[in-house]
């Protein structure tokens, strides 16, 4: 069956390719990552070349940005590097920022000071060791919230899609913390902005192989927007390993704004389907008006950071259910890492909701 | 003015030097640690070349070791070595239990699970990438509760001094987290042992050149046992950061049983003695009947961990200045990392406290 491809506008900033986090640190060894800037480039040429029109991503004020994220965590990420620099770190053999202590309730009790030297402050906004920052990295991180921002900017205009080409990812990050390969959560902000723009009830869908811890953390205790994810089962021994169970259903206000649908390592197509349509109708009950999609590909079989076994034709048919919502709709990218099949994954997956 | 020299009962236990952490993970970088096995063998060598004794450490149970920790915090170290090499993670490059996620409060919500994956549980109980276990490490560890124990014993027997030679050192293992390069408190645990003794008042004065976070932690408040501590001001970007300012005098039923002189780095004989004498006064206003001395001799010109100046004379001094108080005293060893002058700096400063 042949499909007529909608265009969909395709969001990018240029800013997104000058993150180079250099590696990660796995449990004290340094090892390449797989967060890396060719990541936009063949996003952008499969875009492209499928024939989607690529627009600028264009600046943003920061008024919705700090409805999502404190302050406290935006100066950090805007002013780490050149502090690090400053501060002579690299002449210590590092040549990122990256944390070493961190604040456990019983090293940073009440009456704690917030840590006078920036090596040691890193750690109470950063969760791990494999989150590194360096130079570029804000103005790819910012440029990611403003892509984020325009492509709600474009549905707003009229366009029942659009896409942001959102690099680095977002949804690890909670409001104070980042963590995952993720500082700003790009997908919180565009449904904040969803929110301002008239949206009474927006909601967000994660198809991401991994849970929105950060997503889920910030909407929380908000009835108004609904996360819902599918993800590999963070009870199997997967990040984000604390939260993202089936039983995590929203609280206070937010009761019910929360639906997880945790999958066993190994979650092929049919399986992976179930939890979308799941996702799907926890959407229609939530009464959105809008939808967020944070489009993660890395459920894709070849993917190295998932067990999960999705195929292209999985994705095709998740955003086909997505498209069946008929709602404006803002898909920002999250993970996706085997670079010879993730254009072909995100294109699959937007002609189908287009 | 020559002193004559009271043997002094030195414990140690023959695990101690089986601890081999092999590198510190310094801001994702690994290097060589400076807490290492060699540290034993200096110190028995000229404490036992100085006409001390030594003692074997005997086995203790666990009754007072779990009054001073949590006993997940106990399970974990004694444990997460072989789990470690049962999960695999060797294969991975990584040789030493490190953590890489830590339980940012935002990550680790009320709601949240323990992680199934021990890579992941492991921040939970480690708060930073300096502290490594390895084989031998859970023996070693349990080895030097063992040796403060038994000198605890030898005191109560009737000895005026012991020292136990006790490494890792402990002073900035809380209840329930490790770190600093140490794991379990070893100053802590002769404390509570002295209380069980009988002493219904008991004193920790710790020489080290840094803030013992973990023992202030773990009697901040308590009312019975005075933690007074002179050390490199944390204010000025020293370890452990987040605490050892003067103005944390303890809580609740502890208020006015924790005294902490902060010095500025550079600081010599002259500021470090008075610091000395700030904390001998405490220990005296407390009415403590026995005292346990945490003895890091890293204050020292020499040492690379600080940037305290205190001479071999210095110490020789603050030696003094705690016999003058005349109670039976437990010396367990904490930091001090500088090899050619260690065994010189704890024998001297033994020397003056006999």
């Amino acid at each position: 069956m042949l499909h007529a491809v909608t265009p969909c506008p395709v969001v990018v900033h240029p800013d997104c390719v000058r993150h180079d986090p250099a590696a990660e640190i796995w449990l004290g060894v340094r090892m390449p990552g797989t967060e890396v800037a060719a990541r936009v480039t063949v996003l952008e040429a499969a875009l492209t070349g499928a024939g989607h029109p690529v627009l600028p991503a264009r600046a943003h004020d920061d008024a919705v940005l700090r409805e999502v994220h404190g302050d406290a965590l935006v100066g950090f990420l805007r002013t780490a590097w050149e502090g690090w620099v400053a501060a002579g770190y690299p002449d210590l053999g590092p040549d990122r920022v990256v944390p070493y202590l961190f604040p456990h309730p019983e090293m940073s009790p009440p009456y704690a000071r917030t840590p006078t030297a920036l090596h040691a402050r890193t750690g109470g906004f950063c969760y791990d060791t494999m989150t590194l920052l360096g130079p570029g990295s804000w103005e790819a991180i910012r440029g990611a919230v403003d892509a984020a921002l325009t492509a709600v900017d474009v549905v707003q205009a009229g366009a029942p899609l659009a896409y942001a080409l959102t690099r680095p990812p977002g949804h690890h990050a909670t409001r104070e913390a980042y963590g995952g390969s993720c500082y700003l959560n790009n997908a919180a902000v565009a449904a904040q902005a969803l929110r301002h723009a008239g949206h009474e009830r927006v909601a967000i869908v994660d198809l991401d192989a991994h849970h929105g811890n950060g997503t889920q953390a910030i909407f929380y205790e908000r009835p108004d927007v609904l996360y819902a994810s599918l993800h590999v089962d963070p009870g199997a021994g997967w990040f984000p390993h604390f939260v993202g169970f089936a039983d995590e259903t929203g609280t206070g206000a937010g009761t019910g704004a929360n639906r997880n649908v945790p999958l066993a390592p190994g979650t092929a197509d049919p399986g992976w389907l179930a939890g979308v349509r799941a996702c799907a109708a926890a959407v229609s009950a939530h009464g959105a008006s809008a939808l967020v999609v944070s489009l993660g590909v890395d459920a894709a079989a070849d993917d190295p950071e998932s067990p999960l076994q999705v195929t292209r034709d999985g994705y095709a048919a998740a955003g086909r259910l997505l498209a069946e919502l008929a709602l404006p709709t803002v898909a920002v990218q999250e993970g996706g890492y085997h670079l010879p099949t993730l254009g072909d994954l995100v294109t699959a997956t937007l002609h189908a909701m287009g």
